[in-house]
């Protein structure tokens, strides 16, 4: 995502990636040495101090501009049947897929706050400021039934994205008085270490047409949940 | 819900309460005086080790008949907006909410499933073996938008009970097999120590309507989630 954005044609700005491991993030020191726009920052997503020193020094990056885009990407595949479910694998699976977004945009508000009020633009959308929240058709309640549902008996994932949906849903209320869009996205199946190598989706296919769904996004977007060619799906 | 099963017009023969606090529990023992067929088993809904004791109590109760009906009850409120949330809050609502029905459900199965395979009728509902899951209309992801939802920016809670919206789903294909029936219900807005004195429904008539739902339901109510007068419920 981090490469797309900076070698796209649309150049976004700032455009700053988090690790929780920055020695280990070759490709992401590889993309910050070649081009002057990307920057990295650390944060493991379910450690709070970790998540206000990002966003302090995501404050120093973006200086009185603050920040248009917070996309929350991070989320673990914790997988797990009826039978082989723990209370452990449920609360480890939410607190990162769930939990994690809500506390990092508690973090990031200021400056969303500060984008969204800057923006000559009275319309929602990224020029001003949104916060993207990666979810998934497994988080789908309503999907989950039936045949297709077989392959997918993931109680810890699928709960942890259904949870994220609500939770991405209670933040575009609150966000909106600001002018901070907030929404959903499924970015389909796609072949990352996640998704294994049997997904339909490269990753560069899933990114483009993410991307492309995100700069799209205008105030009736605001609180849905869309897949990754803009499509709605259900709760 | 003990007393009107125990008073009712219908006997479900043995009716079996469950306590986290056995010695305070005094209107339940109050109860099980009274009447013979009310039992009253400890559990505490977030403790593994309490949970299969209580299984192994109420299997030493129900014998070779099993048990019929699980309903899935016990929850907490847990109130925060989106500036008084912490991760705690989240973590400690989904626990008792989400999690803890579906460890209970898992210990209770080869109880329900006992029930299930001895019942003449091979039609679905409690005559045979149902688990029934106690959610709320604030789990509604679609419903939580516009006017309504400005009085109840209750983030651990509501994301809780979204959660155990998508467990029971879950749940509810893997016990289809079995014949077991697994559904939702809210039950209405109810004074209690939860609700509060400015609930518009009693207990006593909530119960009664959700006592209703319960006992009619049959297969086409799989998987469904309804409120106390038997209307669905968006996701
Ligand atoms: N791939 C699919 O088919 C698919 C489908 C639907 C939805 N999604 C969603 O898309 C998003 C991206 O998934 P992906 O396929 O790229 O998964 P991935 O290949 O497993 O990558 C997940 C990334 O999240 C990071 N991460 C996990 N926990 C973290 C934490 N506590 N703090 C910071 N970073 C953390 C990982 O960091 P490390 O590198 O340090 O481990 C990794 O870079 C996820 O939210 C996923 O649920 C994916
Ligand atoms: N009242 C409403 O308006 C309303 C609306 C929608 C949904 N609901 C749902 O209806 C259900 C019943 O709520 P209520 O109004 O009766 O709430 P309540 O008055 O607060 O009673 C909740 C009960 O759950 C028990 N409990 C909590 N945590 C437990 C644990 N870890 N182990 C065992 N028991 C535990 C409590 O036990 P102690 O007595 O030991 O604390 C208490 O008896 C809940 O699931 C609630 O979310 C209620």
């Amino acid at each position: 995502m981090v490469e797309s954005l900076a070698s796209g044609g649309f150049s976004p700005g700032k455009i700053i990636a988090t690790t929780r491991n920055l020695t280990g993030a070759q490709k992401l020191q590889e993309l910050a040495q070649k081009y002057a726009n990307v920057h990295i920052v650390t944060l493991d997503a379910v450690n709070q101090e970790s998540i206000e020193k990002c966003a302090e020094e995501v404050g120093q990056l973006v200086k009185e501009e603050g920040l248009n885009c917070l996309i929350n990407n991070a989320g673990i595949k914790v997988v797990a049947d009826f039978h082989s479910v723990t209370a452990e694998k449920m609360m480890e699976s939410f607190h990162t897929n769930a939990v994690a977004p809500l506390m990092i945009t508690k973090a990031f508000l200021p400056l969303l706050k500060r984008a969204a009020s800057r923006g000559a633009s009275r319309t929602m959308g990224i020029q001003r400021a949104a916060v993207i929240n990666i979810s998934s058709l497994l988080g789908s309640v309503e999907l989950n039934w039936g045949e297709s549902s077989n392959n997918f008996k993931w109680y810890p994932y699928r709960t942890s994205k259904s949870a994220l949906n609500m939770v991405s849903r209670c933040m575009a209320l609150d966000l909106e008085p600001d002018g901070i869009l907030c929404m959903m996205i499924h970015p389909g199946w796609v072949r990352t270490d996640m998704g294994g190598s049997e997904a339909p989706l490269s990753p560069e296919e899933s990114i483009a047409s993410v991307l492309t769904v995100i700069g799209g996004l205008t105030e009736k977007d605001h609180g849905s949940f869309l897949d990754f060619t803009g499509e709605q799906l259900p709760w």
